[in-house]
């Protein structure tokens, strides 16, 4: 193996690494905290052309001729998972499930567009039930996911059912609603004008449906919706919304954004994008897929990439170097016990350990029972020598 | 996507999934405590028929042609991200990296072997520095590892060095070689002597070789590998294994074995194998592969699954249920910045949260500021009932 990595993947150096480990520690703790049982799923799955990304995948072929395919997404494997120990629940039963997840995906998306192919995930899936306390729930989470890894968060909520309602009262063909959905999406009105204007609906109707990439703000936006858009299955799906945020006693920031209608044929309730502020890119999103691969599932998944992306931009750079370099094994001991990170020396002379303190920015180094602070202030100093005299290693007179 | 994952992969439920994270953590802190960094590699590689495991890889073929193999050992991306970082090492400079990793990799075995094709592996690097103290390092850092998971560690010292310096001694000749490493490393003297039969060794030189699969014990084995086997360049062997050894204040659980020739040509110097009693797999096994991949390298890595059974021989289960249920967002809150796991009830009727406690085995249920303890003894319900009130969230009569 030689060279750069393939396209698309990279090595993730100590400093990165470091971090990552630490803001995934925080997510897990916190879903840990409300629930979410950790799980593990096959990294390689069965090929299935009816997967929702089954055109992202990677393929591989198998000896018995099968075709395997990696990992695209991990909510169709936390489905089958539940298919398979909770049959009940697949079935319909009314049993909340509360998992979490993190993991590699990958993309087998063209190299030239330069994008990531192999990316990590981070998320949680609540199954078992449709309700706005479960919708509530994950919106909160997604709130205090941003939140725990010291970013100011901002969650939209929408409801794409409010935009096939729309689109349902305006009489838009099934077969034109994916592109309208996707410039209302976009909140690209002119392209949404373009694409109704064959149509030739009626001006109030087709004023209603182009209302909508505007519908975006507080909570007000709700009464906005109504007034816009006039059919009854629109105004039932608006409800579903404020149901959902009457469960907050706190709603700060969030925000109602009618136009969200990505995937409009996968998700039927509500969904969600958290972001944080300067930083266009979505951190996460979710939103309930009933139906989809299991009678009742809502969820919500984190991009770690683009998440440590937006905390660097915050709080740049970290793990700072071992504290001290030994060449004494047993203080070494005594020091690490107490919670210090210490790297041995592998030379057994002092003044090669001194020149590789230097050059690796190690601030101490530890010789028979001695800390020699290397020329910097002696303030932790004192720290490890009490240490060390506790333990009984330091060097005796 | 339907069924059973694909054969040799599996999911890993919420109990076993919550002690393989505990387990990675505790790996991660020891490493960390010695100064190893942690670094992430990508696991989709370029498909190199020269790389040691490339007829284990699973391949996957990429848009412009090129062939990925999935990633099916840590050793060889670890050296290329040397090579990329750290040029003056690759080519020979000495100075000391020290990398931890923990991820899957792939074997692609005949799944009717019924064995895990997708497994974790959790190991270490100690690269740019070739001699004794870094030796002892590893193999201190391997008893450590096996002592970090709560289990009695043997640590097994081999040098296949030593049976090629015997093999060369002896004349056996270089095609014969991996046939006769492999029978000592199986310590199968009858398949050694069928072997060498065709040899038509003098009879010294003979039982010299045959004595071999028999030299394992305590340091004094070193001695009676000296009197077995007469040839000087074997002795030198030797006394790399010895002065390795010398590094250890406490030599307690280690063992040596020169039987140990797995991998002949790969390994270049000190191998080892660390074991715990009644458990016949080994936990962990690594070594010295100095200029194979890097000028001087070596390193160890844990196989985690099989870590995780012998874990669990010792200490069975773990994972206990969320203890409260919720109906209760703030007192909820509460209870979780003061470290208690506590899931909310989605249903909002205490009739159906109560039963949804008893069903999941939560052993509190937590109404309107009250904790009610659904028959269970009542010590922790003073805790819990103490931190309601601290927080001002407790029911006031």
């Amino acid at each position: 193996m030689t060279g750069a990595p393939p396209d698309g993947t990279r090595f993730v150096l100590p400093d990165a690494a470091a971090r990552r480990v630490e803001v995934m520690a925080a997510l897990r703790s916190l879903y840990h905290a409300w629930g979410y049982d950790l799980v593990e799923v096959p990294s390689l799955e069965r090929y299935d052309p009816a997967h929702p990304r089954a055109n992202q995948s990677f393929k591989l072929s198998d000896r018995d001729s099968g075709v395997l395919a990696l990992r695209a997404d991990f909510t169709p494997a936390l489905a089958q998972l539940v298919r398979l120990t909770q049959p009940a629940v697949a079935g319909g039963a009314v049993r909340a499930i509360r998992y979490q997840y993190a993991g590699s995906v990958w993309h087998a998306i063209d190299p030239e567009l330069a994008r990531t192919r192999e990316f990590t995930q981070v998320g949680i899936e609540l199954i078992g039930v449709s309700n706005a306390r479960a919708d509530a729930e994950l919106i909160h989470l997604a709130r205090e996911s941003v939140r725990t890894v010291g970013l100011v968060p901002r969650v939209e909520v929408g409801n794409p059912g409010f935009v096939r309602a729309a689109f349902t009262g305006a009489g838009v063909p099934l077969g034109l609603q994916a592109a309208c959905a996707d410039a209302i999406d976009r909140k690209d009105r002119s392209d949404l004008a373009a694409l109704l204007g064959p149509l030739q609906l009626e001006r109030e109707v087709a004023e209603a449906v182009l209302a909508i990439p505007d519908l975006y703000g507080g909570i007000e936006t709700l009464d906005q919706a109504r007034r816009a858009v006039p059919w009854a299955a629109a105004h039932r799906e608006l409800d579903r919304v404020a149901g959902t945020l009457l469960e907050f006693e706190d709603d700060s920031d969030l925000m109602v954004d009618l136009s969200m209608a990505r995937r409009l044929s996968y998700y039927t309730g509500l969904t969600f994008r958290a972001y944080t502020p300067d930083f266009g890119q979505p951190l996460l999103g979710g939103g309930r897929y009933d139906g989809s691969l299991l009678p009742a599932a809502a969820g919500f998944s984190i991009g770690l990439e683009r998440l440590m992306r937006a905390v660097a931009r915050v709080a740049p750079s970290s793990e700072p170097p071992p504290r001290v370099l030994s060449l004494d094994d047993p203080a070494a001991r005594a020091l690490r016990r107490a919670g210090v990170r210490v790297v041995r020396s592998l030379s057994t002379e002092v003044a090669a350990a001194r020149v590789e303190a230097v050059e690796r920015g190690v601030p101490y180094l530890l010789v028979a029972g001695r800390i020699d602070s290397l020329g910097q202030p002696d303030a932790d100093l004192s720290e490890l020598e009490a240490i060390l005299h506790e333990s009984g290693e330091a060097a005796r007179d």
